[in-house]
C-alpha cells in the first residue's frame, strides 16, 4: 500500500529526452531520472536544474535529476530511450544502424540491471529494428519493450486535417499502420473529424497530399531547423505512451509491437494498433485489412526486415 | 462581445522564447505568434510547427506559427520580448548593453507599429535598462512595459528551500526586490514554508548559503550547460506573468517597474511587487523596509543606474 | 484590447446549475453568475460563496456570486438556461411543456434585457421545443441560440462502450442524431474504439443492448436516484459547449440547432453535427443518411413537432 | 513494480462524499467507491453513474461505483470518512456526539477490516473526538488517521482577505491552529498576501472582522443554504489532503493530528500544522506561540477534551 511515487528515467538528454522529461513532470507522472553519458552529465545536470527551478512557477512536484550514472535510474517503472544519433549527410544508413545498435545494447544492459521489472518505450531511429534489439538484448518479455511512431505520425495527421478543415484537433482522429516515415501505411477509412470519416469531408487528392506530408513530416522538420530535427511532438508522443502505463489507462494508441502471428507476421517489431496499460503492451487489435492494406503492410514490414539484416 | 482567441507574441525563437510560445500553447492562452529575424525564418516556422503537432496529443487548442514579419503579430495583445544577445566570453558589460539596446529598439518599433494597445514584458538583459528602453522606444504608458526578474528569482529561491527542507514546492514563498542576480535583494522575513517563517526553519548559516546560491541562479545554470544559459524557468517565470495579465488574474507578482516616487525612487525601472492584472502593472506595493534592505535596494538601483549610463 | 474575463451566467441553481457553474469556474472561463428565483435567493447565494470557498483549495480564480436580480447578468458573454421543471408522476406532458415555456419565457426577456448579444445554451426539456421557445423570445440569430443533449447522449453511450470493452473513455466516440433520450439516433456506424468503428468490435445484439441503455439513460439515474435526475453529466456536457464558444476552439459537437433546409427540415430546432465556436453553431454539418437512419430522423422530428403544438 | 491505480473509498454519499468523489476522480487520483447505507444503495449508485457518465466529456479516466458493501472498499488505499449526522434543531450536542461516535465506530471496524493498511481522513463533526474515535478504534498507527478542519478553514480566510484586497486566491495564503469554528485559532501574523503579512495590508478591525466571519463560516452557508451545510469547499479541502498522501508530496498543510508533547499536549486530536506525505502524518510542526496564543490553543483543547467526555 505504498504511495512511492513513480519513477521514470529518459535515456538520451539532447533535445527530445530533455522535453520528455519537462512534460513528463509537468504531468506530476514520477520523479525524473534524465541520463546522459558522462562527458554530458553537467549539461544534462544543468537542463535537469532548470526544470526543476520551474517547477515551483509551474505548480508541479517532482524531482528532476541530470546524471550519467545509471545507478540513480534503480528501481525505475518505465524507461525512455531517446540515445543514438540522428543521420548525418554521407552516413551510410548501415552505419546508422550499426552505431544505433550499439548504444540499444550498451544502454539497455544498464537499464535492466537496474531496473529488471521495468517498461521500455524506444525513440531511436530506425525505430522498429532498434525496439528489437533493445527486446534482444533485454530479455524482458514483448509486452515491456515497446516503441513509438504511431502517435506521433497520427498527430502530424491530425494536425493537418485540423488545419484544412479549421476545426479543433480535438475532434481529428487518425490511424496508422506499420513503420515510421515513409513505410507508414494510414488507414484514411479509419481517420475522422466530430466521427465524420475524412473521405466524405475531404477531396481525394486534398487528403493524398496530406498522408504524403504526414510521411515526411519528419522531414519538413529537419528541413525547416537546418540544424536537428523534431523534438516537441515527439516527446509529447513518448509521454502519452508512458501516461497510458503509469496510470493504467487501456488507451487504445498505435504501437511498434512484437509480432508473434498477428497480421501474418512472426518475430517482427511493427507499427500496429494496441491497447496499453499497467502491463504495457496488454494486447495487440488485428483489423480485417483491404488487400491494398495488406500489401502497403508487407511492404513496410519487408522494409523493417531489410533494416534488421544489418543488425549484428 | 467578441470570443477573439487572445493573440500573444514572442519575440526571439531561441530556446527561452520558444519554451514560452509552447508553455503559453499548453495552457491555451491564445494563439501564438513567434518571431524571429529573416535569417531564422525557416527554424522558427520549423519550431512552431514542431509545436503545433503536439497538440493534438497534449490536448490544446492554440495556433503557433513562427515568422520574420512583424505583420503577422498584428493586434496582438501580449508580446513578450526575449531577444537579443547573451554576454559572451571577452565582450564588455557596455558592448552587451548596446548590442541590445539596438535590438529592444528596433523591436519595439515594430511591435508598436502592429499592437499599439499591446502589453510588453521584457526577459532580455540587463533586464532593467532594456525595459527602460523599452519603454522610452514604445511611448506606452509605464503599465504596459514590464519586466521580469523576480518571478524567476524567487522561482530558484523556492526550488533550493524545497530541497532544503525537503517540502512541495507548492508551499514555499519568496520575496525579493531589486535588480536581477548580484542585486537581488531578498526579503528572507518574508519568506515561507507554509506560512512560517524560513528564519524559525532554516539555520542563518544555511540560509545565506541558499540566498547566495539564488543570486548566482542563472550562472549555476550557464556553468553547467557549458554553451547556452536557462530557458526553462525563464519560459515559466514569462509564462505566469503572462497569465496573470490574460485572465486579469490580480497576481501578486514581483515584476520591474517602472517608479515614479515609490521607495523614494524617480524614472527607473526596478524590481519591485506589484500587482498584474488585466492592466499591466495595477499598482505597485510598497513595504516598509528596514535599513538594510533601503541600502540594498539603493544599491541595487545604482547598478541599474550604471548600466543606464551607457544607454544611448 | 481588453482582458476583461469572460462573464457566464447560470439560469437555475438546482443540482444541475449549481455542478455547471462549479465546472465553469474550476475551468476559469471566467466570472459566474448563478440565478434562481427570489424565493431561492438565499440558497443560491450560499452555493455560490460555498464554491468560491473551494477556489483557493482548487486554484481557480473566477468569482462566483449567487443572485436573483438578472441585472447581475448584465453583460453576459454566454448564457445557460438549466431553469424549468422536472415531469412529475401524475403529471401530463403538455403541462410539463406550457409550464417550462413560461419559464423560458420569462427568462429569455430577462437575459435579453441585459445581455442583448450573449450566447444562449439550453438544457430544460423537452429541450428542442424550449430551445425553440428561446428563439422564438430571444429574437436572436439561430447561430447564439443552441440546445443541448447530443454531447450528453453520446457522453453516456461513450462510458458504456469503454465498460464493455475495458477501454479508456478517452478513445472511444459516438454519435447521435435527432431529439433526446428516446427519440435519438444512434449513428453507431459512425462510432469508434481508438478509430476503429464499434461494429467490429462488439456483437450486434450487445450493441443494441448499449445503445438501449443509452437511450433510456436519464431514466435509469432518475430510477436509481428515486427522487431528481442526472446532473454531474448534464453540466459537464454543458460546460464543453461553453468552452468551445468561449475559446472560440471550433469544436465538432451534436447540438440542438434551428434547421432551414439541412436534412429536409424547416423551422424545426433538431440535434444534429454542429461546429460550435466563436459564433455559436457556426455551421451545421450534413451527413448522407441510409434510408433507415433518415426515417429515424423524420420520427424524431415528429415528436418534436408534436411537443410544438403544445407551446402556446 | 505494479501500475495499480490507486484506490479510494469516500464513507457517506451525501452531498459532500458526493463532491469528494467527483473531485477525486477529475483528477484522476484513483478509483472511486462511495459507500452509503443498504438504504441508499440505488442513489449513491446513481450519483456514482452520473459522475462516470462525466468522464467522456471531462476527459478522466477513473472507475466510480456507488455500493453500500464494505467488501467492495478491500485494499483502498484511502479511505475519507463524511458519514454521520448533521446537529439538527433541538438536538443536543451529547446526542449528536453519540450518535456519530456509533457511526464512526461502525464504519471503521469495516473500513479496518478490508483495508488493514490504508490512511483515514475524518470530515465527520465534531471533527477532532470524532478522529479520536476512528483512531482508537481502528488500532492504525497515529500517522494513518487524520483528521480535516484546517484546510477549510483556511480556505475560507483566503477567501474573504481575496475579497477584501481584490487580489488572486493563488496570493493568499492563511493560518489556524486548533479546532473547528469557534475553537479555531488564527494566526494572523502567519498569513499573508503575495508573502506580505496582512497585518500591513488590512487594518486590525477589517482582520477582526474576517477571522470572525471565517470562524463562523460554515454557520454563515448553513443560513444561507436554509436547508443543509456546505460541501463543496469540504470536499475540496479533504481532495488536497488525499492527493498530498496519494502523491507523496510533503505538503504543510494544517490537519487535525494525535499529539503525544507536542504543544504541551497530550493523547488529544487538535489541529496543528503537518507535513503530509506517503505516510500521512509524517511530522507535526511546532511553532513558537505567543502568550495569547497559547490560551487560545488550550481553550481550543478544553473543548475538544469536554466534547471528547461525551464519548462513551
Amino acid at each position: 500500500m505504498t504511495m512511492r511515487r513513480k519513477k521514470i528515467s529518459v535515456i538520451g538528454g539532447g533535445f527530445t529526452g530533455a522535453t520528455t522529461a519537462f512534460l513528463l513532470a509537468q504531468k506530476e507522472l514520477g520523479d525524473i531520472i534524465l541520463v546522459d553519458i558522462p562527458q554530458m552529465e553537467d549539461p544534462t545536470k544543468g537542463k535537469a536544474l532548470d526544470m526543476l527551478e520551474a517547477s515551483p512557477v509551474l505548480g508541479f512536484d517532482a524531482n528532476i535529476i541530470g546524471t550519467s550514472n545509471y545507478e540513480d535510474t534503480k528501481d525505475s517503472d518505465v524507461v525512455v530511450i531517446t540515445a543514438g544519433i540522428a543521420r548525418k549527410p554521407g552516413m551510410s544508413r548501415d552505419d546508422l544502424v550499426q552505431t544505433n545498435q550499439k548504444v540499444m545494447k550498451s544502454v539497455t544492459s544498464e537499464i535492466v540491471k537496474y531496473s529488471p521489472t521495468c517498461h521500455i518505450i524506444v525513440l531511436t531511429n530506425p525505430v522498429d529494428a532498434m525496439t528489437y534489439t533493445v527486446f534482444q538484448e533485454s530479455g524482458f518479455p514483448k509486452n515491456r519493450v515497446i516503441g513509438q511512431s504511431g502517435v506521433l505520425d497520427t498527430a502530424r495527421f491530425r494536425t493537418f486535417i485540423a488545419q484544412e478543415l479549421n476545426l479543433s484537433v480535438k475532434d481529428i482522429s487518425g490511424f496508422v499502420l506499420g513503420g515510421h516515415g515513409d513505410d507508414m501505411v494510414p488507414l484514411v477509412r479509419y481517420s475522422y473529424a466530430g466521427g465524420i470519416p475524412l473521405e466524405t469531408l475531404i477531396p481525394k487528392d486534398r487528403l493524398d497530399v496530406i498522408v504524403e506530408r504526414t510521411r515526411k513530416g519528419g522531414g519538413e522538420i529537419v528541413q525547416l531547423l537546418g540544424n536537428g530535427s523534431a523534438y516537441y511532438a515527439p516527446a509529447a508522443s513518448l509521454v502519452e505512451m508512458v501516461e497510458a502505463i503509469v496510470k493504467d489507462q487501456r488507451r487504445v494508441l498505435p504501437a511498434i509491437a512484437y509480432l508473434e502471428g498477428e497480421y501474418g507476421f512472426e518475430g517482427i517489431y511493427l507499427g500496429v494498433p494496441t491497447i496499453l496499460g499497467k502491463d504495457g503492451i496488454e494486447e495487440v487489435i488485428e483489423l480485417d485489412l483491404k488487400e491494398e492494406e495488406k500489401k502497403a503492410l508487407e511492404k513496410s514490414a519487408s522494409s523493417v526486415r531489410e533494416v534488421m539484416k544489418v543488425l549484428q
